[in-house]
């Protein structure tokens, strides 16, 4: 059977409505960012859980290979077709986005693959319950099964976890078609290998997650937020400790934003300012909550005030719409840099109490090296994961710097994230993007023993061939 | 080479001092309940890693297979060798009890597997942090690794999930000798397969933990006990739901204890009385914990006031010491029933929200096939994990009622945790107890997917046969 044949029985298990061929799968072939894009035969669009499993037998009879995709809104090159691989069907979980039970008492829902993640918020939330996948700038379009398949993190990590740690079960549809129903809504359950932390974060390379059971929280009563001018990286880490020793589990932020991201915010981001009367190197914002409506602003000035002269000024609110006005500022860091031209993008973590090792080594080696680099440096501190990003302030030499240098700064970076036992890609996976780097530096054994995995449950490498691994 | 020659290489590589045979080995041969009893070449204590590589090794070049023990304290027989397995060696890791590095900013220990869980507590709560692993009864007894690759439960996990959420990282002995080096203390890693989750809760059939790197909480600074008599467990239910929205996270226990617990620990164990002046049916003893210096016990009077009639009544105190008097009683409900002679035990969990249907249902068909049953039930209602306990009251038809009817029992459970979708194993694992029956439970699917993994990495079958599958 050629390729193309396989649309007639692709079409009869979707139905016609529901499979795209052509120049109309252009947008499902084509990465977020903008810099992948490849080839399918179809994609097509189930409506259940048994047409995926129809999907990927009559792929796999016919040796043709299956892109699962969710909101497409991967960073690293991870839901979209190669751009070599014609052989190649893209099995979009969209129309399965169906809320199957929410149970409020055992504060858990149970929802299919498709769902969008602001969505879930909104149906947590009308049970007076929170769903603390803190992605809010890309919840409205990415997908839940997109979102375990990549084990996503964001801003409340520090919290609740990343999206593995809110999962209680999930159902597959294996390599081979076969659907494995792990979805289970147990808070304790010792019957066995725990399969379902082998899906989570295997970015759809082991099969496809069609349906999870999420655990819930309660919802917040009280906020408190607040924004700090801190010393340095260093004064941050010993800030977030104490705050921790202090303010415990109620922590659920604690981002780091160096002077550089101001300077792009303010420039290219209408309505925005500094959050001090001066300017300052690096600026934390925090923030609290807690179900209790207790005086949380209070609670944390008090512990800031406590902190001693490694903290220059800060402010504290607890109004979010107040508060807003800081968010602001961090998440329209990204968006501010794409104005100034492209950069070389790191998504690094190291253990919490080396961040300021890895920003002050990184940043020496950096500008030794290259005269005139702006470095971007900001993230979750609170996970010692920085999103670290270079490129040459002239924006006219900058193409070349990068085109030029790239490979040598990831060295750079990698390098010092690598002797400091950290990670390359802290929580946007390896996709395309970083299949090959991972190589480097990560220990052989561990490379094959995934390799190993993979060949157990996908011998034929038909599950998204050319990511991870 | 006949299995006893082995002794020789053993006794070279970790030394004289520090491997058993004969009679020597015979605690290590028989499990913490008295109920199995296996053989063994020789109990080998070894030193480092690098000595339980070279073990593993030596025994797969022999075909002889492998029993990794910690503190021996399972209660399925899962860290023992086989009765009829006469080429097995006991690899003990009770020497490799270092504290490797306790980083108190990064919030992380890491330590070798060997460690005594009491040890534990105590290291962190000298640096003011938490290991919130709570075995209270066993810790000064079991092991950390042994903790691990059964995935421990215990009284903390409706707050901070069970062994498998507190570890960042693993360094693991494959059955093949070689040594994975997984020791990383990140809070963010996408950087391939977790590989880690494999290993905690394999029972030491994939590998033999040897070291971790374990996360940290804050040390409380604030506690407030409950003693609560609820109309039932529907009751409790409700009130756990009540309390997790009001609360939060600072509820760190949620125990349910029915009467027949009471009758028996006020019998058989000195110094114990009624919590309250009247005596009720179902009793609930929980805890809020913060680090904060605030008034718990005052919060928790106002949301248990608020929770209504379904309330019988209750106490409360922020004093540990008086508090104790009530979780006496629900430490030493297995000590007491002891005392009556065997019975049937029961690990199950179901959801939180069908822990009443499950107690309701199961009593119902118990009580009615069997006439004058005592049924003990009690545990982790946080978890949705209940220990289900049934004997006869008249101790001398007991033996008799357990030999004729113990499976006709369990078969009668079990059919109701299923139905609920619950699990036959919560927290104690399958060992060698319920290797058999989880067959009868789990779909044939996941058994097979359990089996392609083991025979990936084991493929020789030489690590802990006998146990989970």
């Amino acid at each position: 059977m050629i390729p193309e044949d396989l649309i007639i029985p692709l079409t009869a298990i979707v139905g016609s409505d529901n499979a795209l061929t052509g120049e109309n799968m252009a947008p499902f072939c084509r990465d977020w960012r903008g810099r992948y894009s490849g080839t399918a035969i179809a994609v097509v669009f189930p409506a259940d859980t048994q047409q995926v499993s129809a999907v990927v037998k009559l792929c796999l009879a016919n040796h043709v290979a299956i892109v699962p995709q969710g909101g497409n809104t991967s960073l690293c090159g991870g839901s979209v077709p190669l751009e070599n691989g014609s052989k190649q069907v893209v099995v979009n979980l969209s129309r399965m986005n169906r809320i199957i039970l929410l149970d409020a008492v055992n504060y858990t829902m149970t929802v299919e693959a498709g769902c969008k993640l602001a969505d879930l918020y909104e149906v947590a939330e009308k049970q007076n319950r929170l769903f603390p996948l803190g992605l809010t700038a890309v919840a409205p379009h990415c997908e839940i099964g997109g979102n375990l398949s990549t084990n996503a993190g964001g801003i409340g990590v520090l919290r609740y976890g990343s999206a593995r740690n809110l999962v209680l079960g999930l159902e597959v549809v294996l390599p081979d078609g076969r659907i494995w129903n792990g979805l289970r809504s147990l808070r304790k359950d010792n019957s066995g290998y725990d399969l379902k932390h082998l899906f989570i974060g295997a970015e759809g390379t082991l099969g496809i997650i069609t349906a999870a059971v999420l655990k819930l929280h309660p919802i917040h009563r009280s906020v408190a937020i607040a924004c700090v001018a801190v010393r340095g990286p260093a004064a941050a880490v010993e800030l977030l400790a104490h705050l921790r020793s202090n303010c415990g589990d109620t922590i659920s932020a604690f981002e780091i934003i160096s002077r550089s991201c101001f300077d792009l915010v303010f420039k290219n981001i209408a309505d925005t300012d500094e959050p001090f009367s001066s300017k300052h190197e690096w600026v934390v914002i925090t923030q609290l909550e807690d179900v209790s409506r207790v005086l949380l602003d209070t609670a944390l000035r008090d512990v800031l005030n406590k902190f001693g002269s490694d903290i220059v000024e800060f402010e504290v609110t607890s109004d979010k719409n107040y508060a807003e006005r800081w968010w602001k500022l961090r998440k329209n860091i990204s968006e501010a840099q794409k104005c100034e031209g492209v950069s070389i993008k790191h998504d690094i973590s190291v253990p919490v109490s080396r961040v300021a090792e890895f920003i002050t080594r990184a940043d020496a080696v950096l500008h030794k090296k290259f005269q005139g680099i702006r470095i971007v440096a900001f993230g979750h501190m609170g996970d010692g994961n920085i999103h670290y990003n270079i490129s040459m302030m002239n924006t006219i030499q900058n193409e070349d710097f990068i085109s030029q240098h790239e490979e040598t700064v990831n060295k750079l970076v990698y390098t010092i994230v690598s002797e400091l036992n950290g990670s390359i890609s802290a929580e946007h996976g390896l996709g395309q993007l970083k299949r090959d780097t991972i190589a480097d530096y990560k220990e052989p054994l561990e490379l094959e023993l995934m390799r190993n995995i993979k060949r157990t449950f996908d011998p034929f490498r038909l599950m998204n061939p050319g990511k991870v691994l």
